[in-house]
């Protein structure tokens, strides 16, 4: 369905002979320069130019809610939806600090909020199947779920974004996201099953039997990236790794948030491994399976402030170091502008 | 010769209750948290407002540079410095990004840049004395480049300034750290001295010897951190050390940027253990005993980006977190505001 184009490496050269001009020492600057690199790669090493990012926070229900997976109920996710559109949370603050739009994606949560029109209407049904018991959804979801977040893309690209950020909330989504990665990784519930919102420990061991539970259920089905989302899924996270296929195919860059956002991502790479060079991965969360992710996708993340929110908001919390990289790539002194002395690597 | 109040613990339970009454789970906010805390704690629970930050670059040459310490010799000190000026260097580009007003001090390169009005003219000498053939300057220096420093931050201080950062340049100056480092933990010079700009094995061995001849050369006089100063410091690490005393005095926040400042904070806390609670430390860099510093002094850094250049860098990449704290502190809504139902722990 979608058609990723790989980066030209030849540009390399080219760009890291401009980083290493910069008037620092080589190497000085570290993941900034790793950052710099990626958006020549994707972006031409001559214009490496951030255009209206845009934060999308997809959101939906999950049937094994129901289950006492979480210390809240599905209510808290249409609750935190209000909450999104009135600007009272951290992502909202944070957006408003570092310059980004914030659109909030309905992918299927239980009640729509049918008196907010700024939240996009991308529903796929009214929360998932709980997946312990049943598949999530259909095959059929899973496809329209990636076309809806292909009409999604497609329209920021044709206003100018270049850049996305994606972020996520959802009751229960930690227990579909687990599952998935289980599921892909082919390793045991026990290490991708984590605390979420702050359960305890009794709350924990429900959680992981449940995704045993539905892991064993499906057993047969999950054979890949389509049916484990159909078996386990979200509709949040079909959509997010739809978007993020449908972003590399538009050239655009894209910023991975926390736990959820990188399911997304390891099922991304497993459909079409061209898209891992359009992903940033902005931090490294609290919840229990993130390091073991982000080591499985090669991703080193920006940073690491123990967050377990999601809502994107580590992603926009990275946004700086992102602009930080591409200002220092454009507009930082070469040696030779400077009339400083070459600082290289004597060894 | 400074006093500085301790912050008043008595309001960290107001801080908490509001901190954990945002619409989020407890502690979601990982390190941004802690942040917020610690504003709350020195500005008081109610006005938690970063004003006027000001970035605050010290610079010095020192006489070891010219043993073979470094990939380059002192002129790059004063060539950086007009770089500075004129707003090619990765420090004015991130400034500039993040909103952050910028001052070079000149505590004393070898040869002062007279053109340049907008440098601080604060200057103990032109360049210390080689510290592995005698003193650095004298104990009177020490304390006229912390009366220098002082007037600098009350005039910061009188503008309405209550955040400083302190970056620093100097060839050089990671081998007066690394020895300052060594003798006030009394620990061994190899755990100290790292590769600065990006000295190979051979050059790291030479430095390491010349920082071991310091460190024996001045034995006997290495007992408080004024003679240790004298005897292996730096003109820019005295002001830096006396600048972080000066504003925790006044009730300012001080963000430290990478292994200088960390060693000028270490020589803070020395003389008076209560500049602690005003320093928040920006990143953790490349430099080789910069982790075992931090650790030394309870710190945990924001960033660990891979960085290991100096001029404050890291620490105005690390404000756009600063001021995330200070927003989400602010601005976010609580849990009744937005009518969320309340995630709390159920542990």
């Amino acid at each position: 369905m979608f058609k990723i184009t790989p980066v030209d490496r030849a540009q390399q050269t080219q760009i890291q002979h401009r980083i290493d001009n910069k008037t620092k020492p080589i190497g000085a600057l570290g993941q900034l320069e790793t950052i710099a690199m990626q958006m020549g790669l994707v972006w031409g090493a001559d214009q490496v130019q951030i255009n209206r990012p845009q934060m999308l926070i997809f959101a939906a229900d999950h049937g094994i809610a129901n289950s006492g997976v979480s210390v809240v109920g599905s209510e808290v996710t249409a609750q935190m939806l209000q909450n999104f559109v009135q600007g009272g949370a951290a992502i909202n603050v944070f957006c408003k600090q570092v310059g980004l739009d914030l659109e909030v994606i309905d992918c299927g949560i239980i009640q729509p909020l049918s008196n907010e029109p700024s939240i996009i209407n991308s529903r796929l049904g009214g929360g998932t199947g709980a997946i312990h018991k049943r598949a999530a959804m259909t095959l059929g979801a899973v496809k329209q779920g990636f076309a809806m977040a292909d009409d999604l893309i497609e329209r920021h690209h044709q206003n100018g974004t270049n850049l996305i950020a994606l972020g996520e909330m959802g009751i229960g989504n930690t227990s579909s996201a687990s599952a998935i990665m289980a599921a892909v990784l082919d390793i045991s519930p026990a290490d991708c099953v984590g605390r979420g919102t702050g359960i305890n420990a009794q709350t924990l061991k429900r959680k992981q039997m449940l995704v045993e539970q539905a892991l064993l259920l499906h057993h047969s089905e999950l054979t890949d990236p389509y049916s484990i989302l159909a078996c386990v899924g979200g509709f949040e996270i079909v959509q997010m790794t739809g978007a993020m296929l449908a972003a590399a195919q538009r050239n655009m860059l894209v910023v991975v948030d926390g736990f959820i956002a990188s399911v997304a991502a390891l099922l991304a790479v497993k459909i079409d491994a061209n898209v891992r060079d359009f992903l940033i991965f902005s931090h490294q969360s609290e919840e229990k399976g993130h390091q073991l992710l982000l080591s499985h996708l090669g991703a080193v993340p920006l940073l690491n402030l123990g967050l377990r929110l999601g809502e994107g908001s580590g992603a926009a919390l990275a946004f700086p170091l992102l602009y930080a990289a591409a200002n220092f790539y454009n507009d930082m002194a070469s040696f030779e502008e400077a009339n400083v002395e070459s600082v290289l690597l004597d060894d």
